[in-house]
C-alpha cells in the first residue's frame, strides 16, 4: 500500500477548497471517515463509528480473553493544515493490519485501529476529544460547549451519528495498550540522519505570563542611569530563558510573544510583557527551571527597580511512555534515537487508562501545522516495518 | 508677577474643555495671543501678530542701529498638554520685561518677546511654523499641507490673521540672538537638586528600524540548539542598545517599540522588529555610537544565523548653543549646571539665523506633555533672575 500517496488523497477531503481543514464532527470529517473505513475494510477489518465519533477498524484475535490493542491516530486537523499530522499515523496502522492479514499472522489479541475525531480541539477549543472517550476520561460538561457558530458540541456529535448519551460506550476497558506512530513535528530525526525514533514521553509544559513595570519616560530627556526600562528587562529576561533551555539537555524554554508600552520610537518603555513556555519530559527538569527563571526574573527586576508580575497559565505533568511498549519499539528499530515528544497527542489522554507507546516518523525541516508538512515514502516504510514488527513482538511475549 | 499663576491661567486657554489642547491658528491660539498680549502690554510693549501668526511684543532700545534681542517660547500645546511646556518661557521673557521697566533700565537694542505660533506641530504634523518664519526658512511648499479636517495651512493662516503671502516679512535680519527659557522636561536638575541649568546643544538624533528574520518553528518540538530565535536576537540588540547609551555621557539610546511575530506563547518566533533613537550634543559620538550599534546588530544576527535588516528614518545634527549667550547665561547663572537637550526647541530653528540661547527650568518627576507637568514658584523666580541679569549683560559687552 502506498501510505504517502493515500495521507495526500487523505489531505483533499476538506471544508475548505485548496487547503486542508477537518474539524470535530464535520461534514468533512464523515468523508474522511467514509475513505478510511473503505481502506480498513480493503484491509480485511469490520469498521464502526463510535459514540464519539471516533472511526473504529476491528481485526479479531485467536484468544477471546487477550484484549485488544489500540492502534491508530487522529483524522482532524488544525486550519490550513499538512497532510501527516494525524492521518500518516491512521493510514500506517491500516498497512500495518494489512501486512498481518498478507502474511497470515493470527495475533492472540485483536487489534483495533482508531481514527481520532479530534486531537486539535479546531473547533471547540479542547484536545483529545475522541481519545478522551476511548480512555473514559470524556467529561460531560464539554457537551456544552459551542463552537463559533453557536453549534453546541452536543448537537454536532449527534448530527455526526455519535451518541452523546451513551459516550461511556465509547471506553475501552478490555485494551491492553495504544501504539501510535506520528510525524516527529521537529527537526530531531532529520538532524540526527535517521527515518524513526522512539519516543520516551511526552514533555510536561508549564505556560506563564510575565508583566515588568518601570516608568516610561522621554527618550531623548531622561538620562541612561535616570531610566527604569521595562523593555530592557524583557530582553535580560528573554536571554535568561534561552540559557535556561540550553543548560539542561531536552528543556525547551521560549518567550513567543512580547510587547513594549507605550510603544513609541521615542519613548522609554514604561511596560513590557512577555509569554513564557518551558517543557520537559521530566517534570522535575521542568519544575525546577521554572523555579529558577521566576527567581531570575525577580533578580532582574530588582536590579533595575522595575515590579515583576508572574501569572501561571498553566502547568501540565509529563506522560510516560510505557516501558514496555518503549521496549517493543527499540527493539523493532535497532539503534533509533529515543526522543520525548514536545507537543501533546491521543497518547497523552490514553494514557490515563491503558499502556501507550509512540513512534515519530522523520518529516522535513520540522514543518508542521502548515502545508508544507512533508514525510518521505522510505520513512514511512520504515515505521511499518517497525510498527508490524513491534505488534508481532507483544504476541510472543 | 506670578509666573506659575499666569502659567496655569493660560492654561485653561484650550480648544477643548477640561484639558488643554491649542493646535496652530486656532480659536484657543487667538484667545491665548489676547491674553498674552495683553500682559505684554501691562508690561509697558507694544503688541502685534506677524505674517506667521506669531504673537511679538515690542520694547524699543536706546540705539536705533543696535538690532533687537528676542526672548520667548510657545504658546502652541500638545493634546492634553501640561501648563508649562513653552508658556513658561513666555511669560518669564514679558517678567524679564517688566522688571527692566520697573528698574527703568533701558537696554541699547531693542527686545521682542515672542510667543510663537507652532512648535509642537499637533496641527500639521510639522514643528516650528513659526519660529522657522522668524529665521527666514519657511518652506512655501508646507502652505499645502492638510490638517485632519481637510484645512489648508494657507486658509488656516489667513483666517487666523496670518500672511502667507508676505510669510518673508516674519523674518528677523535685525536679531542679534534669541534667549528661550524652557522647563526641562528631564529630571537631570531634579536630581541635581538644581533649579535651572545652561543648555549646551540641542542633541542631534538618529532613528532607524531593525527587523531581525530568523526561523519560526514549535516551541514544544525544536530544541534549543536547532532554533534561529528572532527575539532572542532582538533581547541581545536591546541589551546593546542600553549598554551603548551607558558607554558614553550624554547619550541616550532606547529601543521604544519592539515586535515578535508569529506572536503565540507556543511558537518561537521567526522575525522580530526594533525601534532604535540614538542622541548627543556632539554629532560625533552619536554617529560613532550608531556605526557600532549596527556592527553589533551584524554580529549579533551572525551568531544566531538571523538575518538583520537596518532602515534609517532619522539623522538630525546637533544644534550648538551660541558661546557668548551661553557664557551670558552661565555668569548669571552662577554654578548651574550645564546640559544638552535632549528633545528640540523653537532655537533649532532660530538657530540657522541667529546666536541662540536657552536655559532649562527644574521640572517635577521629568513629566512633560501631560497635565502633571510641574514648575515650583521659587524656581521660575530663579530662571526669572538669571534670564534677567544674563539680558542686562549682553548690554555691556
Amino acid at each position: 500500500m502506498d501510505v504517502i500517496g493515500r495521507c495526500r488523497k487523505l489531505a483533499t477531503v476538506s471544508e475548505e477548497a485548496g487547503r486542508l481543514t477537518r474539524p470535530f464532527a464535520s461534514a468533512a470529517m464523515a468523508r474522511a471517515n467514509e475513505v478510511v473505513g473503505s481502506w480498513m475494510e480493503q484491509a480485511g477489518m469490520a469498521t464502526r463509528t463510535d459514540a464519539a465519533g471516533n472511526l473504529v477498524g476491528h481485526l479479531p484475535g485467536a484468544e477471546l480473553d487477550a484484549g485488544t490493542l489500540l492502534l491508530g491516530s487522529h483524522l482532524d486537523t488544525v486550519r490550513d493544515a499538512g497532510a501527516f499530522d494525524g492521518a500518516l499515523g491512521v493510514i500506517l496502522a491500516i498497512a500495518c493490519v494489512e501486512r498481518l492479514r498478507a502474511r497470515e499472522i493470527t495475533l492472540p489479541f485483536a487489534v483495533d485501529v482508531y481514527g481520532f475525531a479530534d486531537e486539535e480541539g479546531l473547533r471547540y477549543g479542547t484536545a483529545y476529544l475522541g481519545s478522551r472517550a476511548v480512555a473514559g476520561t470524556f467529561d460531560a460538561e464539554l457537551f456544552a460547549l459551542a463552537d463559533a457558530d453557536g453549534i453546541h458540541l452536543r448537537d454536532a456529535l449527534t448530527a455526526f451519528g455519535g451518541d452523546p448519551v451513551a459516550i461511556a460506550s465509547a471506553a475501552r476497558p478490555d485494551a491492553i495498550g495504544y501504539l501510535e506512530a506520528h510525524m516527529e513535528q521537529g527537526p530531531v530525526l532529520e538532524r540526527a540522519g535517521r527515518p524513526v525514533g522512539v519516543v520516551t514521553a511526552i514533555a510536561g509544559q508549564t505556560r506563564a505570563q510575565l508583566t515588568f513595570t518601570g516608568e516610561a519616560g522621554h527618550a531623548g530627556t531622561v538620562p541612561m542611569a535616570a531610566r527604569r526600562d521595562a523593555a530592557c528587562a524583557l530582553a535580560e529576561f528573554v536571554l535568561a530563558v534561552e540559557e535556561a533551555g540550553r543548560a539542561r539537555p531536552g528543556l525547551v524554554a521560549t518567550v513567543g510573544r512580547l510587547t513594549a508600552s507605550p510603544g513609541a520610537p521615542n519613548a522609554v518603555p514604561g511596560q513590557a510583557t512577555a509569554s513564557l513556555d518551558v517543557r520537559h519530559a521530566d517534570d522535575a527538569v521542568r519544575v525546577a527551571a521554572v523555579a529558577a527563571l521566576l527567581e531570575r526574573a525577580s533578580a532582574i527586576g530588582g536590579a533595575r527597580d522595575v515590579a515583576v508580575r508572574w501569572e501561571p497559565r498553566m502547568d501540565a505533568p509529563a506522560v510516560a511512555m510505557d516501558p514496555g511498549l518503549v521496549d517493543a519499539l527499540a527493539a523493532a528499530a535497532g539503534t533509533a534515537p529515543r526522543l520525548p515528544s514536545g507537543a501533546g497527542h491521543d497518547a497523552v489522554a490514553l494514557a490515563a487508562a491503558m499502556p501507550v507507546g509512540m513512534l515519530f516518523v522523520r518529516c522535513a525541516g520540522g514543518a508542521s501545522h502548515t502545508p508544507a508538512e512533508s514525510v518521505d515514502p522510505p520513512d514511512a516504510g520504515a515505521a511499518l516495518d517497525v510498527l508490524f514488527a513491534a505488534v508481532c513482538s507483544l504476541a510472543v511475549r
